[in-house]
Protein backbone atom coordinates (compact mmCIF):
# COMPACT_ATOMS: atom_id res chain seq x y z
CA UNK A 1 0.00 0.00 0.00
CA UNK A 2 0.87 3.79 -1.06
CA UNK A 3 1.70 6.21 2.14
CA UNK A 4 -0.82 9.08 0.35
CA UNK A 5 -2.35 12.50 2.07
CA UNK A 6 -6.49 12.23 1.81
CA UNK A 7 -7.64 15.56 1.54
CA UNK A 8 -11.16 16.65 2.10
CA UNK A 9 -12.78 19.69 0.62
CA UNK A 10 -16.24 21.37 1.92
CA UNK A 11 -17.46 24.31 0.01
CA UNK A 12 -20.21 26.03 -2.05
CA UNK A 13 -21.03 24.22 -5.12
CA UNK A 14 -20.71 27.05 -7.36
CA UNK A 15 -17.07 26.58 -6.74
CA UNK A 16 -16.96 22.75 -7.68
CA UNK A 17 -15.65 23.43 -11.33
CA UNK A 18 -12.97 25.51 -9.90
CA UNK A 19 -12.30 23.21 -7.72
CA UNK A 20 -12.18 20.21 -10.51
CA UNK A 21 -9.69 22.76 -12.42
CA UNK A 22 -7.47 22.94 -9.55
CA UNK A 23 -7.15 19.14 -9.07
CA UNK A 24 -6.07 18.79 -12.50
CA UNK A 25 -3.70 21.44 -12.55
CA UNK A 26 -2.20 19.99 -9.38
CA UNK A 27 -1.80 16.51 -11.52
CA UNK A 28 -3.90 14.62 -10.04
CA UNK A 29 -5.74 12.33 -12.16
CA UNK A 30 -9.05 11.12 -9.48
CA UNK A 31 -11.40 12.74 -7.16
CA UNK A 32 -14.56 11.54 -5.43
CA UNK A 33 -17.48 14.21 -5.30
CA UNK A 34 -20.58 14.42 -3.21
CA UNK A 35 -23.71 16.74 -4.28
CA UNK A 36 -26.51 18.00 -1.71
CA UNK A 37 -24.00 18.42 1.42
CA UNK A 38 -25.52 20.38 3.95
CA UNK A 39 -23.30 22.45 6.28
CA UNK A 40 -23.35 25.15 8.92
CA UNK A 41 -20.52 27.12 9.47
CA UNK A 42 -19.22 30.46 11.08
CA UNK A 43 -20.15 32.36 7.50
CA UNK A 44 -23.63 32.10 7.83
CA UNK A 45 -25.45 28.95 6.23
CA UNK A 46 -28.30 28.95 9.55
CA UNK A 47 -31.88 29.46 8.89
CA UNK A 48 -34.32 31.46 11.62
CA UNK A 49 -33.43 28.41 13.93
CA UNK A 50 -29.87 28.77 13.99
CA UNK A 51 -30.35 25.26 12.09
CA UNK A 52 -28.87 24.16 8.25
CA UNK A 53 -29.59 23.05 4.92
CA UNK A 54 -29.65 26.79 3.93
CA UNK A 55 -26.06 26.23 1.58
CA UNK A 56 -25.96 23.73 -1.00
CA UNK A 57 -22.29 22.29 -0.68
CA UNK A 58 -20.16 19.65 -2.07
CA UNK A 59 -17.58 17.55 -0.31
CA UNK A 60 -14.16 16.55 -2.17
CA UNK A 61 -12.49 13.62 -1.23
CA UNK A 62 -8.83 13.09 -3.18
CA UNK A 63 -6.21 11.02 -2.67
CA UNK A 64 -2.81 12.32 -3.95
CA UNK A 65 0.80 12.24 -3.28
CA UNK A 66 2.34 14.65 -0.64
CA UNK A 67 3.66 17.20 -3.76
CA UNK A 68 0.63 17.54 -5.64
CA UNK A 69 -0.99 17.56 -2.22
CA UNK A 70 0.90 20.68 -1.39
CA UNK A 71 0.28 22.45 -4.98
CA UNK A 72 -3.52 21.47 -4.53
CA UNK A 73 -3.39 23.68 -1.02
CA UNK A 74 -1.79 25.88 -2.22
CA UNK A 75 -4.44 26.71 -4.99
CA UNK A 76 -7.37 26.24 -2.47
CA UNK A 77 -6.12 28.49 -0.05
CA UNK A 78 -6.78 32.10 -1.74
CA UNK A 79 -10.72 30.33 -2.48
CA UNK A 80 -11.94 29.31 0.64
CA UNK A 81 -10.31 32.62 2.62
CA UNK A 82 -12.86 34.25 0.11
CA UNK A 83 -15.82 32.29 -0.08
CA UNK A 84 -15.37 29.92 3.63
CA UNK A 85 -15.87 26.17 2.93
CA UNK A 86 -12.82 23.64 5.19
CA UNK A 87 -10.62 21.26 4.13
CA UNK A 88 -9.05 18.35 5.85
CA UNK A 89 -5.81 16.78 4.77
CA UNK A 90 -4.87 13.34 6.68
CA UNK A 91 -2.89 10.01 6.19
CA UNK A 92 -3.66 7.53 4.76
CA UNK A 93 -2.50 3.97 2.78
CA UNK A 94 -3.59 3.37 -0.76
CA UNK A 95 -4.83 0.21 -1.96
CA UNK A 96 -2.83 -0.62 -5.05
CA UNK A 97 -4.45 -2.26 -7.04
CA UNK B 1 -2.11 24.34 9.00
CA UNK B 2 -3.91 23.40 12.51
CA UNK B 3 -4.05 20.56 14.34
CA UNK B 4 -7.30 19.50 14.72
CA UNK B 5 -9.25 16.36 15.26
CA UNK B 6 -12.00 15.49 12.38
CA UNK B 7 -15.19 13.50 13.95
CA UNK B 8 -17.20 11.08 11.67
CA UNK B 9 -21.02 10.34 13.22
CA UNK B 10 -23.38 8.48 11.41
CA UNK B 11 -26.60 7.62 13.01
CA UNK B 12 -30.54 7.45 12.40
CA UNK B 13 -31.45 10.58 10.99
CA UNK B 14 -33.92 11.19 13.31
CA UNK B 15 -31.32 12.33 16.24
CA UNK B 16 -29.87 15.14 13.50
CA UNK B 17 -31.59 17.85 15.57
CA UNK B 18 -30.43 16.63 18.72
CA UNK B 19 -26.58 16.15 17.21
CA UNK B 20 -26.49 19.47 15.96
CA UNK B 21 -27.34 21.46 19.29
CA UNK B 22 -24.80 18.64 20.88
CA UNK B 23 -22.01 20.36 18.17
CA UNK B 24 -23.10 24.20 19.32
CA UNK B 25 -23.11 23.26 22.93
CA UNK B 26 -19.48 21.89 22.64
CA UNK B 27 -18.83 25.50 21.37
CA UNK B 28 -18.01 23.87 17.35
CA UNK B 29 -18.76 26.32 15.22
CA UNK B 30 -19.13 24.31 11.51
CA UNK B 31 -20.12 21.16 10.41
CA UNK B 32 -21.13 19.24 7.29
CA UNK B 33 -24.24 16.66 7.15
CA UNK B 34 -24.63 14.27 4.09
CA UNK B 35 -28.63 12.79 4.14
CA UNK B 36 -29.38 9.95 2.63
CA UNK B 37 -26.94 7.50 4.13
CA UNK B 38 -27.85 3.39 4.12
CA UNK B 39 -25.81 1.42 6.78
CA UNK B 40 -26.45 -1.80 8.21
CA UNK B 41 -25.09 -2.44 11.82
CA UNK B 42 -25.42 -4.84 14.61
CA UNK B 43 -28.83 -3.77 15.92
CA UNK B 44 -30.59 -4.07 13.05
CA UNK B 45 -30.91 -2.08 9.20
CA UNK B 46 -30.85 -5.33 7.27
CA UNK B 47 -33.96 -6.33 5.03
CA UNK B 48 -35.15 -10.17 4.54
CA UNK B 49 -32.03 -10.60 1.93
CA UNK B 50 -29.46 -9.74 4.51
CA UNK B 51 -28.89 -6.37 3.05
CA UNK B 52 -28.90 -2.29 3.72
CA UNK B 53 -30.91 0.15 3.13
CA UNK B 54 -33.49 -0.30 5.61
CA UNK B 55 -32.49 2.92 7.87
CA UNK B 56 -32.22 6.26 6.60
CA UNK B 57 -29.11 7.45 8.33
CA UNK B 58 -27.21 10.95 8.15
CA UNK B 59 -24.07 11.17 8.35
CA UNK B 60 -21.65 14.04 10.35
CA UNK B 61 -18.02 15.13 9.63
CA UNK B 62 -16.89 17.79 11.93
CA UNK B 63 -13.46 19.13 12.68
CA UNK B 64 -12.18 20.32 15.87
CA UNK B 65 -9.99 21.36 18.87
CA UNK B 66 -9.29 18.43 20.71
CA UNK B 67 -10.89 20.07 23.65
CA UNK B 68 -13.77 20.63 22.13
CA UNK B 69 -14.19 17.20 20.46
CA UNK B 70 -14.27 15.19 24.01
CA UNK B 71 -16.84 17.50 25.20
CA UNK B 72 -19.01 16.39 21.98
CA UNK B 73 -17.50 12.86 22.62
CA UNK B 74 -19.46 13.02 26.62
CA UNK B 75 -22.39 13.99 24.65
CA UNK B 76 -22.47 11.56 22.32
CA UNK B 77 -21.53 8.44 24.32
CA UNK B 78 -25.02 8.08 25.69
CA UNK B 79 -27.16 8.52 22.62
CA UNK B 80 -25.57 6.27 20.60
CA UNK B 81 -25.41 3.64 23.39
CA UNK B 82 -29.37 4.38 23.18
CA UNK B 83 -29.66 4.28 19.61
CA UNK B 84 -27.02 2.67 18.01
CA UNK B 85 -24.75 4.17 15.24
CA UNK B 86 -21.01 4.89 15.27
CA UNK B 87 -18.22 7.57 15.81
CA UNK B 88 -14.97 7.63 14.72
CA UNK B 89 -12.10 10.55 15.38
CA UNK B 90 -9.02 10.49 13.83
CA UNK B 91 -6.00 13.25 13.26
CA UNK B 92 -6.03 15.75 10.61
CA UNK B 93 -4.76 19.10 9.58
CA UNK B 94 -7.08 22.09 8.92
CA UNK B 95 -6.17 24.17 6.07
CA UNK B 96 -5.80 27.93 8.14
CA UNK B 97 -7.20 30.85 5.72
CA UNK C 1 -11.87 4.18 22.90
CA UNK C 2 -10.80 1.58 20.21
CA UNK C 3 -8.14 1.44 17.70
CA UNK C 4 -9.62 0.67 14.51
CA UNK C 5 -8.77 0.92 10.52
CA UNK C 6 -11.37 3.34 8.97
CA UNK C 7 -11.40 2.26 5.02
CA UNK C 8 -13.26 3.71 2.54
CA UNK C 9 -14.11 2.55 -0.98
CA UNK C 10 -15.08 4.28 -3.63
CA UNK C 11 -16.35 1.99 -7.11
CA UNK C 12 -19.34 1.78 -9.21
CA UNK C 13 -22.67 1.09 -8.23
CA UNK C 14 -23.00 -2.02 -10.04
CA UNK C 15 -20.37 -3.73 -7.67
CA UNK C 16 -22.17 -2.41 -4.24
CA UNK C 17 -23.63 -5.91 -3.14
CA UNK C 18 -20.27 -7.34 -4.09
CA UNK C 19 -18.63 -5.13 -1.79
CA UNK C 20 -21.27 -5.68 1.45
CA UNK C 21 -20.89 -9.80 0.70
CA UNK C 22 -17.11 -9.45 0.89
CA UNK C 23 -17.72 -6.84 4.23
CA UNK C 24 -19.79 -9.88 6.27
CA UNK C 25 -17.18 -12.37 4.77
CA UNK C 26 -13.95 -10.96 6.73
CA UNK C 27 -16.67 -10.87 9.70
CA UNK C 28 -17.27 -7.06 9.99
CA UNK C 29 -20.84 -6.49 10.97
CA UNK C 30 -21.49 -3.07 10.19
CA UNK C 31 -20.92 -0.04 7.85
CA UNK C 32 -21.93 3.12 5.82
CA UNK C 33 -23.23 3.75 2.61
CA UNK C 34 -23.33 6.75 0.16
CA UNK C 35 -25.00 6.24 -3.03
CA UNK C 36 -25.19 8.93 -6.10
CA UNK C 37 -21.62 9.57 -5.75
CA UNK C 38 -19.61 11.51 -9.07
CA UNK C 39 -16.17 10.55 -9.50
CA UNK C 40 -13.23 10.70 -12.26
CA UNK C 41 -10.72 8.70 -12.15
CA UNK C 42 -7.62 7.24 -14.76
CA UNK C 43 -10.39 4.51 -15.88
CA UNK C 44 -12.22 7.44 -17.43
CA UNK C 45 -15.50 8.89 -16.05
CA UNK C 46 -15.37 12.20 -18.15
CA UNK C 47 -17.98 13.64 -19.92
CA UNK C 48 -16.95 15.80 -23.42
CA UNK C 49 -15.29 18.83 -21.21
CA UNK C 50 -13.09 16.45 -19.30
CA UNK C 51 -15.58 16.86 -15.76
CA UNK C 52 -16.91 14.47 -14.38
CA UNK C 53 -20.21 13.13 -13.05
CA UNK C 54 -20.69 10.25 -16.06
CA UNK C 55 -20.39 6.95 -13.63
CA UNK C 56 -22.54 6.90 -10.91
CA UNK C 57 -20.47 5.31 -7.93
CA UNK C 58 -21.17 4.48 -4.25
CA UNK C 59 -19.04 4.93 -1.22
CA UNK C 60 -18.43 2.79 1.53
CA UNK C 61 -17.42 3.97 5.03
CA UNK C 62 -16.17 0.86 6.97
CA UNK C 63 -14.68 0.60 10.92
CA UNK C 64 -12.87 -2.63 11.32
CA UNK C 65 -10.17 -4.37 13.76
CA UNK C 66 -6.85 -4.92 11.68
CA UNK C 67 -7.74 -8.25 11.32
CA UNK C 68 -10.77 -7.93 9.74
CA UNK C 69 -9.47 -5.32 7.69
CA UNK C 70 -6.67 -7.10 6.21
CA UNK C 71 -8.81 -10.06 5.36
CA UNK C 72 -11.49 -7.14 3.40
CA UNK C 73 -8.13 -5.80 1.63
CA UNK C 74 -7.71 -8.69 0.25
CA UNK C 75 -10.68 -9.73 -1.48
CA UNK C 76 -11.28 -6.37 -2.53
CA UNK C 77 -7.98 -6.22 -4.26
CA UNK C 78 -8.78 -8.20 -7.41
CA UNK C 79 -11.84 -6.59 -7.98
CA UNK C 80 -10.69 -3.20 -7.89
CA UNK C 81 -8.48 -3.87 -9.94
CA UNK C 82 -10.48 -5.08 -12.96
CA UNK C 83 -13.28 -2.73 -12.02
CA UNK C 84 -11.40 0.55 -10.77
CA UNK C 85 -11.93 2.09 -7.97
CA UNK C 86 -10.41 3.65 -4.98
CA UNK C 87 -9.32 2.34 -1.20
CA UNK C 88 -8.16 4.13 1.31
CA UNK C 89 -7.44 3.09 5.01
CA UNK C 90 -6.14 5.31 7.82
CA UNK C 91 -6.44 5.43 12.02
CA UNK C 92 -9.40 6.14 13.44
CA UNK C 93 -10.41 5.42 17.29
CA UNK C 94 -13.75 4.13 17.50
CA UNK C 95 -16.17 5.70 20.41
CA UNK C 96 -17.22 2.82 22.30
CA UNK C 97 -20.76 2.87 23.59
Amino acid sequence: MNNVKRIEIVLESVHDDTVVRMIRQAGIDGFTMLRGVAGSGNRGGRDADGLTDVFQNVCFIIAAEADACDRLLEMLRPLLNESGGMCLVSDAKWLKH
